[in-house]
């Protein structure tokens, strides 16, 4: 069963996508849950709690994922595959928590904002050496490898938005498109 | 010479760029033209007539280069390479307006609304059966369109927050390395 806490997150964090974090009140998030906003002070201290709790969690989840793929022996052309399965997975089941990481963590403040930026540019550069990677051992054409990341990193954000559109859609297949398009390209051969 | 209004609307877009159409004020928009707040409604009725001139004239921007390529005798694969080193010119001509189709849209209301998201829809429309052609022709293997169209546009509705970091890459440069990393793929062949 849910934790109390964790219902209140969702619910904070479906608000937070709708409205925007600044928009949204407390009172917008008791309602939401379907409590007296009295009573939510009993469980959370702020919507900044709520909201860096939300960002940092969904950071971190990134970060485990990116540090066990990496550190396997499979080739980095398997990693990069494994990688965009992991981003379809995360934005087919946490879409609130995913749109605010694109696009409203610039309302983070404080110690969680940098350590939100230091976990998001570690995992980029992550991303863009086994870009590198790729292309040294011969499983890619020499790309400009920052332009490589950023096509594919793109793509990968936008998928949230695209998806809660289109759910009829199956995750698996999707996964397999997603792989094709960004890694196969879309020439025939 | 610019004109006044264009002046102001070049202000105002880089002021909803930054703060967001919602947190920018008239007076925000008086300070950064640096004339008085009263003297701005002279030529301005308000900051919504501002924000939906400035998107409905890119929205238009695109529309009559998707029409000018699409009417073309190219094949298909030249319309998409030529509709990418589009984007590319756009986000770097005019990277603050690109900023608010990408995001702000949603704060459009009535007509001006209707009117964005009609050009906006034709717009994807015609991407997609450009790409279909593509399919039909043979350029392409025969992958979902709907999710190579999603993977194209995405990354291309980025381009304009990565290039004004970096804004040092030749876009020449940027256009020929865009069309291979969405075009032919990453993959060596």
């Amino acid at each position: 069963m849910k934790s109390k806490r964790e219902n209140i997150k969702e619910c904070a964090a479906r608000l937070f996508r709708q409205k925007g974090y600044k928009a949204t009140s407390m009172r917008d998030i008791a309602q939401e849950v379907g409590v007296e906003a009295a009573s939510l002070y009993n469980h959370i201290k702020s919507k900044h709690e709520l909201f860096q709790e939300l960002l940092l969690q969904m950071a971190n989840l990134f970060t485990k994922g990116m540090n066990e793929i990496n550190d396997s022996s499979y080739t980095p052309l398997i990693k990069l595959e494994k990688l965009i399965s992991m981003h379809v997975k995360f934005a087919v089941e946490y879409t609130d928590s995913i749109s605010l990481i694109t696009h409203e963590w610039v309302h983070l403040e404080g110690n969680s904002l940098e350590e939100f930026t230091e976990l998001r540019d570690s995992y980029e550069k992550k991303f863009e050496d086994i870009i590198k990677d790729c292309i040294d051992q011969g499983f890619f054409s020499p790309v400009n490898t920052e332009i490589a990341l950023f096509s594919i990193l793109s793509t990968l954000r936008w998928l949230y938005s695209w998806y809660s559109k289109k759910n009829d859609i199956n995750p698996v297949e999707l996964e397999k498109e997603f792989i094709h398009c960004l890694l196969d390209g879309l020439k025939k051969k």
